[in-house]
């Protein structure tokens, strides 16, 4: 790049997959980023824009101007387009709308910019290939010529009746392996799974995801055909909802990532550390109430950190479960027979690790008494963290609030809390003091 | 079905989608489900099976013979049928193979299973698509109209040479808009993205999802042509990998849901919670040592629970980062110049933690040298705690071990210890015991 040989570094990308040079760009100086997307056409350019990381493609947009960005544009499929203009401010969402020479085009995208965030709305693209159930099968092959030069990959061809509405689909195979005087209301298959256009995300890739679908169709109330979900757009949210529960289950706001700056990752990890400071100053509260145990029993003081500890493991490995059983829709029964179930199994693990516990300390301490009441309250705070692991996130999912905040910092924080107080009550109470 | 109302059950199902039959299947008792897949066809169980989970498959698969598992399997894909048999024990998987009637489906199933479980070799189906270069468009189009009725869906045509090396692909579009009398050769795309049979499956995820594929080749070390993989396949990998780094965030062994049996939960529980188990022992017997400090300053002690917490969760978020980055391949840069960035992260987090905790302790202990001793020591086990979280995931992820396993109960345990130790070898220094 420093030599400043154009035509060298042309040919060098021309070679090169898109995604390979968005990598690139991301890895490169900005002014550097800028001059490669100058160099390019914008065919190539505008499938770079979209494979860049969001900060690093706003820097860039905001090199271009209204116009530079309309040429992007007019080269992507819709749900690109829409999403990256959707990223600009809405003044110059306008101007570059405005700059767009294709009126269809601006049209497709100020519709898709106008659903919600999340639904299958904001996700869809408006290519698709559409043929009338009047059509015959030579007339219907003509016309998807044209049509399907639009369209980067045919997945199905949909089948709609006079008023726009979806009635069924073919594949390019039917339509090949068909005589061509047919006419295509013989040849389509009239079930066709479609979702609203005011669905969630989330849910359309449960049901792609389910039925093995590569593409599915888009419609709104009146079963009018809108747009088209494909596969790969449902691989990103299906990977985002992954990397949101699991950054969650860490303690981290979501969106960060390793290469972000120091302030941006304090923001995200800064909340939940504070939550557990908040915690762990609960905790020194409810041990100073029980300073008095002390002189007597100074061994239950060290156990604390083993007794905190346990509830929270219990309290995530339950949690983590409920929330991927809600997550893959196998959460089945009602609450109080997961309690119940959630009990048991925590009876049963608490019980084995008590009796570990209670050679440890009668051997190392020699007390029977202490560990004998160390213990007893091992099982009963592994149980009661058990259980609130379990009824949290059941609890959240039923008032409508993500359950995946349930687990992480959340859980460990107010378990350890539980756990120590549970702990000191047992024990004083077994120990009789 | 109590009523045993045949014909009435085969009409009621004949109408449902075949992943929604698997999922009535795996409510419904065993007889039950045994009696429905004997009463519907095998073209419609076929999908049923494939759609079931795991262990209710397995039972069912018991129920039947040789044969019947034989008609099954004739209906499916290939890359189906291979996982099917797969699951079957070596005694049955030649019995069942010997009954199949169709030669050649037999050989690739062979084939298939050759492969090492979780490579491009294991998740490719054999159904594809395949024309020579030396073909016309004509003769092309009459080829495929045989080829295409065994495969489900046509997303590529894969062009090969006369040693069935492949040499580039078509899409049935190009097909279409092709003059018929053109040549194969001349209207290809040679450039074709493909995969070795060998490749690890996330790794071929990782391309698909990367390069927005839908269907990518597999071919051996000599680039012939072995099978495709269609990217449903790779949904299901991404699924399984984000729910196995899930788990063991959480401290959970692999492959568990919610509906599992109380036995086989705890066999995926206890195990973590013992390690759990085994920390708090150390940090006990390290809080044991520093038993002489009580007299003086008892409410160390009672901030022990507070810094365990937080060596925890600042742990598991560094170690969740370094480990969401590396499965994003975007963990660029050399180990120590992360150690660095952590160590700066970690210090500033650390310090306003420490500001909030120094006040509280000074205006609820009345005591400035606790409070000095206390927070200073904070700084300390965060800093620590945030190099062991990034540290140790990318050790073992140079070492080629999964680094996921870093994340969780192994790094919330040992930074457990660390942390309680380091503080009160650092507060014993600052109030000169």
């Amino acid at each position: 790049i420093s030599t400043n040989n154009e035509s060298a570094i042309t040919t060098l990308f021309k070679e090169v997959h898109f995604a390979d040079v968005a990598e690139v760009l991301d890895e490169v100086n900005f002014e550097e980023a800028i001059y490669i997307i100058k160099l390019l056409d914008s065919e190539k350019t505008s499938e770079i824009l979209t494979e860049l990381e969001v900060d690093i493609r706003e820097k860039i947009l905001e090199n271009l101007s209204a116009k530079e960005i309309a040429e992007e544009i007019e080269e992507m499929d819709t749900d690109d387009a829409a999403d990256i203009i959707g990223e600009l401010s809405d003044e110059r969402q306008k101007r570059v709308i405005n700059a767009l020479e294709d009126d269809e085009l601006a049209a497709d995208i100020k519709e898709l910019l106008s659903y919600d965030e999340n639904t299958a709305g904001a996700l869809m693209a408006k290519e698709l290939v559409k043929v009338y159930e009047t059509w015959t099968v030579a007339g219907c092959m003509r016309r998807i010529r044209g049509q399907a030069k639009d369209v980067t990959r045919v997945h199905s061809i949909y089948v709609v009746d006079k008023e726009d509405k979806l009635v069924g689909r073919l594949s390019l195979k039917d339509l090949i392996i068909a005589k061509s005087d047919q006419q295509i209301a013989d040849i389509l298959k009239s079930k066709v799974d479609s979702v609203n256009v005011n669905e969630d995300d989330e849910e359309v890739a449960k049901i792609m995801a389910k039925y093995d679908l590569e593409a599915i169709p888009v419609v709104d109330d009146n079963k009018v055909l809108l747009g088209r979900i494909t596969i790969d757009d449902i691989v990103d949210v299906l990977k985002d909802e992954a990397e949101r529960d699991y950054q969650l289950a860490a303690g981290l706001t979501q969106d960060v990532d390793s290469d972000d700056s120091i302030l941006q990752l304090t923001r995200a990890r800064l909340p939940w550390l504070f939550l557990g400071l908040v915690g762990g100053i609960g905790a020194f509260i409810i041990m100073e109430g029980f300073q008095g145990v002390f002189t007597k029993y100074a061994s239950l003081f060290f156990f604390t950190p083993l007794i905190a500890a346990m509830a929270g493991n219990v309290g995530v490995q339950s949690s983590a479960i409920i929330v991927q059983g809600l997550a893959n829709d196998d959460v089945k029964g009602s609450i109080n027979s997961r309690l119940l179930k959630e009990m048991l199994l925590a009876a049963l693990n608490g019980i084995i690790l008590a009796l570990f516990l209670f050679f440890f300390v009668w051997a190392y301490e020699g007390k029977i008494d202490t560990a004998l009441a160390i213990s007893t309250s091992l099982v009963a705070v592994i149980i009661v963290a058990g259980l609130i692991g379990t009824f949290v996130p059941l609890f959240l999912n039923k008032r409508g609030i993500d359950p995946a905040i349930a687990t992480g910092p959340f859980i460990t924080t107010s378990n350890d809390i539980f756990g120590i107080l549970i702990y000191f009550l047992i024990a004083k109470m077994i120990l009789g003091i």
